[in-house]
């Protein structure tokens, strides 16, 4: 048995999600069904993030033990023949030791939330962004994101199907920047609750919209209560961008 | 009669070019069937350029007469509404005078292509960009780039199909930056021959490839012999980014 670790970049207007499911194409199914194609064996691919129905990744990482004799090469290779048509894509295929867990090695997680702001409707970024027809005021949002940085009680910007033991998370960084008439949000975490991401984003817009002041967004936070919560913002715009690991001495190729 | 100025996004893999055809969807259609729809007039819109099948723009050019009595933001609000759910919007609209034309008032032209260079397919950007798998040298690219910059007859690097009076032109800018995985090709001139910048990018490829030299591209240039192509670059990734424009006084709104 060999593990290889996959970063895998995916376009989530094709799926239900990245978890397999009864009613619906997820991406684990598609590359397990890739996989066994290749090796003919039936094997489960862990993630190192569940993502939701409509959202994106440009690195999410995964893991996967093969038996078959395969290079890492000659396996990323043979997946992305066998994922055509689907919208997901191994970028990267290396071998890991046996220790390494996509989900449970994973330091901290990265995702980006990318906005249009702009009246006019989306053209070829339709399902990759939120439009949002108002103006944003970029800076606002960017100062009122920094009271979401820190150790907090995430309880206002959870989904109430979220699965985790506790409501208190570590963000690390919440950086909302404009380019022109896009708006980034960069928020990196150690790990995040179900919906923590775009319900961050919702409220900040608010924030950029002046429909809340910061100390309403404080406020939100402080309540802990999920029927505070402002805006939950859709999945279009939300990426996952990378998953980072401890170091290791050797990689193997 | 009110002469309107448009800056129109869209995105080309829905349609057979610009231009207004018999067998398929036009970009120029779409927009003047809107316009039909808004004030009951048959009106033509007259672009900056006229793209091919599979091209894409992020700000093309174009302007359009009116007769009903309309503000330029009610007619950019009400085209964007009957453009739906076609893959176009139009991002700006301002009144201009009646001497204005998208076209022939042009001064400059520039245009943006998109090259992802790994050997994984592509998945939201299926069609917006050109995958090529091999590593591709982006200083080699930039460097022989330059052999193109400056006035030549282009007559190699031009569709059997093209209707421009003379193949010589005179391209201002032509840069190669590699960011990432990613490889960008901007390129700016008065205004270009049909297929010159896929045919320079699809030339500028085989060099980043190796298989040409600088020297191969120049004689191919000096040919002028259209037989001596190395390469036409797919349209997926082109994209029209923006038109110049004489300064105008005032800019009536």
């Amino acid at each position: 048995m060999t593990r290889f670790a996959l970063t895998v970049e995916f376009d989530g207007r094709s799926f239900m999600g990245w978890q397999r499911q009864d009613h619906g194409p997820s991406v684990q199914q598609a590359i397990e069904d890739a996989a066994f194609a290749v090796t003919g064996e039936r094997t489960t691919v862990h993630a190192a993030g569940r993502t939701d129905a409509g959202v994106h990744a440009t690195a999410m990482r995964a893991h996967v033990d093969i038996a078959k004799p395969i290079t890492a090469f000659r396996l990323g290779e043979a997946l992305n023949a066998r994922l055509r048509p689907n919208p997901v894509a191994i970028v990267a295929c290396e071998v890991v030791p046996d220790d390494w867990h996509a989900r449970f090695s994973c330091l901290g997680r990265a995702y980006e939330y990318r906005i249009v702001n702009r009246r006019a409707p989306l053209t070829w970024e339709k399902g990759l962004a939120w439009q949002v027809a108002q103006p944003l005021d970029a800076a606002a949002m960017h100062d009122a994101a920094q009271l979401l940085v820190g150790r907090h009680d995430f309880t206002t910007f959870r989904s109430a199907h979220c699965q985790s033991a506790s409501p208190v998370k570590s963000i690390d960084r919440l950086a909302v920047r404009r380019e022109g008439d896009r708006i980034m949000v960069e928020a990196a975490a150690r790990s995040f609750l179900h919906h923590q991401v775009r319900s961050m984003v919702g409220c900040l817009a608010l924030v950029g919209l002046g429909r809340w002041s910061a100390a309403d967004l404080r406020d939100a936070l402080e309540a802990a209560n999920r029927a505070r919560l402002g805006l939950n913002a859709p999945p279009d715009g939300l990426f996952f961008m990378g998953a980072r690991y401890p170091a290791r001495p050797e990689a193997a190729a």
